[in-house]
């Protein structure tokens, strides 16, 4: 999906809600673990269906299929079938924080965008350049660079000072030298929206993806405030508050009704 | 595979050699693509009955399978059981490079460890603590962590200098904060020998894997000069070096020569 496309999506939905599709049996409905053969292809067709209207994106991370093995990958697998086949005009992103020495990252980059279609994938830039410009030479295809991450542990490495700077600012400015805004994304956390300031000075139109609203207390308000440009330029996930939202029948429901919350809460903010 | 088993290994084995199980279709052996169901799991096994008699480690990258989809998952969940079956004194890395929120990480520390048994998993540091230390509750397990990386891109971010050292050096320092000389151990390239003295006056004892020995242009013996510890202290990776040494039908045999050579030329460095 092109930059033009992604932002004609956010501007007909009025919305810029990415929905996080992390399954976890232990908090999944129980009725849905004992009823289906792949219980968490089934959860995840229901959650998709009930919270498309209201998302443009759609975020899988990798980790809670892997878990499961082979079962889990093909649920991964089917997942992502799913939502190309029934919601072809929603961004996917594979959450899978790759990275590696470049004859490695192309073969990550194969997996994700020539196999399974992704239209982005997250990816880790410890390892710098050759690890993560393989997954810019796909058109049509993002690659979204951890930033400033939205747990405690960013604080470790990422806000240590590398020449009077934090180092995520760094990391920012050099990726987005290897890039354009046309195939490359950030990972910025919500819990830290006041620093978006320092960040928009960087990197005035380049696409968020703003983790950290909801189960980790982030607010969109803020976000919005420091992060939001013409284009918009955001996509915030909630990957918990919103499948999780029941673990009932009504479970898909639910996170419907929730999803509708962000999104009409959203909608102010897209002229 | 504890610590002490491990240094047992190396010792009784006289080599301290990691066979990286990196299979890629475009160079096997084209006799093996032709004739085989499942031609990634039947390369390896050839790699592994040939070099196990002159390795103490395999390390399989994730990224090599994860490219041929659910196929290439299933050759690698037959791998490592094939080596675990096999050769279960032989220490098992899965080179995953994972990383990721604390709940996540513990997701991957929970399919790498406790569903496929391996003994050790790479971790990418980006994230902080909360990334890392999911895959330190596992007793007898290992989390590796990125430290100075072997390719070209290390000097982006790894080699910046954050209060008048360079990052990776604080890296490898913190992260041995969170865990011990019994459940980590650290990457450090071979390309860069000379930066191990460094590197050996924070962490004396730790385990260092080594790649870049091989393809990438590392020497051993300036490895040893540099990171030898008295109970050796290093695990020296070479994947297309060895597995690549042939792509005829004689594959295996030249393979396991090449890891005999690297082994017999570590056997002067195991006292």
């Amino acid at each position: 999906m092109t930059r033009s496309e992604l932002i004609e999506q956010i501007k007909s939905k009025k919305n810029f809600l990415c929905v996080g599709l992390d399954p976890d049996i232990e908090k999944m409905p129980k009725h849905i673990l004992n009823d289906e053969d792949d219980p968490i292809y089934e959860f995840n067709k229901k959650i998709i269906d009930a919270t498309a209207p209201y998302c443009v994106a759609f975020k899988p991370n990798t980790a809670f299929y892997e878990a499961y093995g082979l079962n889990g990958i093909e649920s991964l697998e089917n997942t992502i079938k799913y939502i190309k086949q029934n919601y072809p005009n929603h961004f996917l992103i594979a959450d899978a924080k790759r990275g590696d020495i470049g004859n490695t990252s192309s073969m990550y980059a194969k997996a994700f965008f020539s196999r399974l279609n992704c239209d982005a994938i997250t990816v880790a830039p410890y390892m710098g350049s050759d690890s993560v410009k393989p997954f810019l030479k796909f058109e049509g295809k993002w690659a979204i660079a951890l930033g400033l991450t939205s747990n405690e542990g960013a604080a470790d490495f990422q806000m240590q000072k590398v020449d009077g700077r934090e180092l995520y600012l760094n990391v920012i400015e050099t990726c987005a030298s290897w890039g354009t805004k046309d195939n490359m994304m950030f990972v910025v956390g919500a819990t830290k929206a006041e620093m978006l300031d320092a960040i928009r000075k960087i990197i005035p139109d380049h696409f968020l993806l703003v983790p950290g609203v909801g189960a980790q207390g982030g607010s969109l308000a803020d976000v919005c405030k420091h992060g939001l440009t013409k284009d918009i330029g955001l996509l915030v996930n909630s990957s918990r508050g919103i499948i999780y939202a029941s673990n009932g029948k009504d479970f898909a429901e639910k996170a419907g009704a929730e999803a509708k919350k962000m999104a009409d809460e959203m909608a102010q903010f897209v002229k």
